[in-house]
């Protein structure tokens, strides 16, 4: 292995290995998918995070036998190689290596959709497939199944997302947890179907999760073990009824009680576990702007200035939404029940594809209006008096409801350039961008009194370090909820950056000494992987160890 | 290492290490948890599998740390060990090790409930922690929960049948995904938490399945990489409302319909994945016995005394039954999906609480007309005109009812002595009494036509080795379908015990060589295992080496 400076996150590549390295790619993939140049590199070594690295090369592997071969090759002369399946791991390092001068094995190319078996309602995919990919060949050719998808980039990949644990919105939610069979190309370039039997021959390779033996698939998933290839993941079967809905909670010192009740909906099986709640500035980046005058001035939007925008746009401080499918019969119940257990504490509203229709509708009427300031005003009021909510919320709600029928879509990730000086583009790509965004994500039991805790530990160094206080809670499943937070920040401004990430820092270690644990981290934390599990840490370490060796994988995924 | 005989399935231990290994032993849990007694060690050595090995000595550790001293010297000295929880793996080995003259390191001291979390449903166990244990502890301190049971042994462990990934009957019947949180002992002595951070101060050990990083707790299941020392299991919240239901298929031939159907609605969230579909023979074992004029002198039903007992009985080819929870409104709804969904393919009986009673109160009154025959006959008739039933059922939908809810019971698990000379005993113990059974246990994707493909490819071997064909369907998930199939056969008989385990060998070769792999096996197994996936073994191997390299844990549960 080549000298690797743990401290500055660089090795140092012997430039002799490094050559006869690279020829051999060439000569694996084709020298016109082995990039080295500059201007490419600098772009694939953008990301929302502070201290992201560049590759010092790009392989695009076509086949899971040229990635075996490639990490074969780089095994024999010790060169790190950082796998990613399309690197839209935004907020959490994008494409970019834990150590700069490595390989980027970028897995874009094997984007095929193997197989769709509608009557068992799976799918075996390639890492280079995309949630946009996927959802427009099942309309296209399996109308009878549906697939989960996250809120965040549709271009992102199902199987990697999948593999770094990704939380979708419906029952599925679970993405790690709906993989089955896995393809896997180990360090030395051998090949393995995890939880099958002979290749291509097991008829449960993709729908018996554990297969035979141990359960081996767990090793692939946040961990540098391996290189998946291809996977089998569970989709849903298209519910005879679906209706989605939103609740705003009326006063802030209820989501405590509000939290035990979605916890305990769930746990009951009236709700599924794929339910997000949102506070006020999660909600404002999705639907507004920064204040113009603001940005670049004000790391930190004044509260005043926070209540007056809630105020305006009709933004409660607590929110949440999910879907409900199931029978007709089914779906009634769980909206009596919804009805029944948040009565009192707020308002709530049901989405069903009638009322989208009726939205959209009307939406098209309000854009027509825009050069009628008068009549624009107007159709405002009315929606006010007939919704309660601003006319800017007016899209949010068809979006709630197509997101959590699995339909992926660009508007929610658009909440990244909230603090952007560039208006909300189409097609959100905030790495392009350079949008500041981390991803602090921690998990905690899912009671009203952890959650709270878990705001009050963190809620203070926000302010301390004068960033906005971000907070989406994730139901993980039933038991235990991520409180998602994300640390906007001006990419263009160092002060900023060294602030946000000490901001990351500092969570990390507040958060930890009072016994939470991340539920996934990025680059930008990887260095205090473990910091409180020691003998994990070690049986991780010894794993490593005994399937790569030479630990070229992704070096930094998990502690050296 | 000591030498060891694949093939004969023998060790041959250095007679100095062993001696020097029991004196530590000894020292480490006290002489009297360390039993080398000659009728003990046979009697742990019984199992209803033919070729059962008994150990040479047996090991009661009190507590992890004990567990951890006594391993590590193993591993000092090369002595296979032979981790068992209570040791009521029936048909799959019991207790007794794949290796004779290996210590049996027996846990069924370690039961404690170290802790129930009542708000977020889950429980931290021992592996000596039995159903009925953790049963009658909630039902007494925390009736706001329910825990899954198997139909299987009530004195069977909780955490050992989900570490071999056995199955239950509710939505949590898979066993394994409900563990969440593991202590694991390696074979070095140490101590690891999988999934958590620093032992005893990570608030999601029992609520976050997956941890931070990779998720390795899959490695202790079905495996010999460890031995599990405490458990999270996750548990039901009791429902609002409970109903259970039987369903008896009229026709044989919609058997593949009825499996597309079931599996529909486990896909659509209508059923949970907990249901079990059940033949003629299987059904009779629970309700009948072997007539008597046959046990012994034929190892097989001839078919017409099969169809005048299921006549008689009233027991219909295939039926399946489950449970259904939720509120009042869920109930009804799936409900009313179960009788719309199987209009006109059979009888579908639902079970609550009131009919329970109801049966009860008529089942005493049977009883109490023991003496008086008219007005016993009189009551079958009656029963029968109301229920379509014969009164040899009457007992079977209240113990359906109760186990769908959690309550484990020796009712089903006395089929084993469908064949046995001995009565049915109250508390069943097959191992005790010298009752020959194999479970054979291929899985295969959930569809009718999978389904019928098994079971043509196994009951012609039935027939030719002169087996009763018993098969129980089991959902592992959505996707997945347990056949499960005993070998009924006479102990007592070596030439039936030969034929029993031909029988489970071409059983095993056929249903291979079609691509199906075994969900699970026993010790009369596992000389195959993984004969149809060699780089999975090889990677399993690497692992083995990597975390037991003298190989002393359970020799035989993975490819030497």
């Amino acid at each position: 292995m080549n000298e690797i400076d743990w401290a500055q996150r660089r090795v140092v590549i012997e430039p002799r290995a490094w050559a006869e390295a690279l020829g051999r790619f060439r000569e694996v993939v084709g020298a016109q998918h082995v990039i080295t140049d500059d201007g490419a590199l600098q772009a694939l070594g953008r990301a929302t995070v502070p201290g992201a690295r560049s590759p010092s090369a790009v392989v695009y592997p076509g086949s899971a036998d040229e990635v075996a071969e490639v990490v074969k090759t780089a095994s024999v002369f010790g060169i790190p190689v950082w796998p990613c399946s399309k690197g839209r791991n935004w907020g959490y390092g994008s494409a970019t290596p834990f150590l700069g001068d490595t390989v980027l094995l970028h897995l874009e190319r094997l984007n095929r959709i193997i197989e769709v078996n509608e009557k068992l309602a799976y799918a075996v995919l390639e890492p280079g497939v995309t949630y946009r990919q996927l959802k427009e060949h099942l309309d296209r050719h399996h109308p009878s199944l549906w697939c989960d998808c996250s809120d965040g980039p549709p271009d992102g990949s199902v199987v990697g997302n999948a593999l770094e644990r990704g939380l979708g919105v419906t029952s599925y939610n679970d993405h790690f947890g709906t993989l089955c069979g896995l393809e896997v190309v180990l360090a030395d370039g051998s090949k393995v179907r995890t939880g099958g039997g002979e290749p291509g021959h097991c008829h449960t390779w993709n729908t018996h999760k554990w297969g035979l033996g141990p359960y081996l698939e767990g090793l692939f998933s946040q961990s540098n073990l391996g290189v998946v290839t291809k996977a089998g993941v569970w989709l849903l079967r298209r519910p005879e009824a679906f209706v989605s809905f939103t609740f705003d909670l009326a006063r802030e010192v209820d989501l405590p009680r509000m939290i035990d009740i979605i916890r305990e909906l769930t746990l009951r099986g009236v709700l599924a576990p794929g339910t997000h709640v949102v506070n006020d500035i999660c909600a404002l980046s999705v639907v507004s702007q920064y204040p113009r005058d603001l940005v670049g001035k004000c790391s930190r939007l004044p509260d005043d200035v926070v209540r007056e925008m809630c105020a305006r746009l009709t933004v409660p401080r607590w929110a949440f939404g999910g879907g409900i499918m199931g029978t007709h019969g089914q779906v009634r119940a769980v909206r009596a029940e919804l009805i029944r257990s948040l009565r009192g504490l707020g308002r709530l509203t049901f989405i069903t594809d009638g009322r989208v229709r009726v939205l959209e509708a009307f939406g098209a009427l309000v854009d027509a209006s825009k050069q009628m300031p008068i009549a624009h005003r107007t159709l405002g009021s009315i929606f006010r008096a007939l919704t309660g909510k601003s006319m800017e919320l007016l899209p949010l709600a068809p979006k709630v409801h197509s997101v959590m029928k699995g339909q992926p879509s660009d508007y929610f990730v658009r909440h990244a350039y909230f603090k952007s000086p560039l208006p909300k583009p189409e097609d959100a790509h905030p790495d392009r961008d350079d949008v500041g965004g981390i991803w602090f994500a921690p998990i905690v039991p899912c009671t009203g009194d952890h959650v709270t805790a878990m705001l009050e530990l963190c809620r203070p160094l926000f302010e301390y370090y004068a960033f906005d206080f971000y907070a989406a809670l994730l139901m993980q499943n039933s038991r235990s909820m991520i409180v998602l937070m994300s640390i906007f920040y001006d990419k263009g401004n160092t002060i900023e950056t060294a602030r946000a990430q000490t901001l990351y820092d500092a969570l990390s270690a507040k958060t930890r000494l009072a016994g939470y644990q991340t539920y996934r981290t990025g680059t930008q934390g990887m260095a205090g992987l473990y910091k409180s599990a020691p003998e994990f840490a070690a049986l991780v370490r010894r794993l490593k160890h005994a399937l790569d060796p030479a630990g070229v994988l992704a070096p930094g995924k998990t502690p050296p």
